[in-house]
């Protein structure tokens, strides 16, 4: 499998921690797409995936996966062993509606903040930009932090008892609210603790050395 | 199960599919939210659900689940016979990939149209509009109903070959591009036929009918 992605990019930070968590970092090839220079819009990567986003996940028959639940749902479904994305319907749907949330709430948010209202990956990437939908959208995940706070006081993990594809989203708007330097309120201290909590996960602390090399045949 | 939902809403639409296509309608008691009286968007129903949108169902130990993916992904695994979610690895990232993709590209972006750029739901509820933003997603959907029109000619499905999740999101973005008289461009034949078929399948023709009366002792 190939995966094409930016190394410290947030959203490929999501797959790469599935990755880890299902030791599946071996039978991966990763491939660069530069962000800053804007490869991810080139037409040659939008026949890749539409949407021209990071990461994709490339099966060994071309079959191309993007979207990081779809990834997600596929790493974890490769064995009978569901880690991430639940094992009863209870859970499924669970773990579903909090990654949801924490992508409209949280790690989207920060990244519209981020194209929209900052200077983003610069001007020759970001072609179109809408600042004050930009700082809406920041005010809302700074309130989606309070949310997932609110959450984790009364809980361990986002979607309940276990770790899951719904704690990797968070994880994946807290790298990205860091490189854009919207910080946790300080009153949210549970999300703090936790995050803390998670940042001492291997897959999570090691996610950006994850690479392997490409085989002498590629 | 309850559903809190709107009859004649794309979204809650989506899930009055799934229903549907699994045979679960007499299990559900439906509770209308009025949308346009901005029901949603009370402290009572955020309370429900924190991102104020329909539908969400409440299982009967009081659970509530919000978002039709997550809703779709707990009906579906109810019985051990997944329908509308993919079986193997590769149909659940595909079928996920692409019900993201129609959310993205086209569902979510004639719901933001329909909310920025035209009265929407009217002033009392309407809030904040960015008109420049909702027409951007209003060209964005077009572009999005010519990409799904090209997965259309080559195959019979959204995701491949048979029906999915993907067709019901895909299905609920045309139900609101109707609303909005955003039309399908002439050229999409290839959507435009797939559109006539699901609109004979009866969980697409009867879905607003579909409702069962709350038992005597509610």
């Amino acid at each position: 499998m190939k995966i094409y992605d930016w190394p410290t990019g947030p959203y490929p930070a999501r797959v790469r921690i599935a990755l880890a968590e299902k030791n599946l970092q071996s039978q991966v090839q990763f491939v660069t797409v530069d962000l800053w220079k804007g490869e991810h819009k080139t037409p040659e990567f939008l026949a890749k995936n539409y949407s021209g986003t990071l990461p994709v996940l490339e099966l060994d028959d071309g079959t191309l996966l993007a979207e990081c639940t779809a990834i997600t749902e596929y790493l974890d479904a490769l064995d009978d062993a569901p880690l991430l994305t639940g094992r009863t319907a209870r859970e499924k749907g669970m773990i579903h509606m909090m990654s949801k949330r924490a992508e409209l709430e949280l790690l989207d948010a920060v990244s519209v903040y981020f194209h929209h209202a900052t200077p983003g990956l610069g001007p020759d990437v970001e072609l179109y930009q809408n600042p004050e939908w930009g700082l809406r959208q920041r005010d809302k995940a700074v309130r989606g932090m309070r949310y997932f706070d609110g959450i984790l006081r009364k809980q361990p993990f986002v979607a309940g008892e276990f770790f899951s594809m719904a704690d990797i989203t968070v994880i994946g708007g807290l790298i990205f609210a860091g490189l854009v330097t919207l910080p946790v309120p300080d009153e949210c201290d549970a999300l703090q603790a936790w995050y803390a909590r998670m940042q001492e996960r291997p897959s999570v602390k090691n996610r950006v050395t994850m690479s392997t090399p490409a085989p002498a045949s590629a």
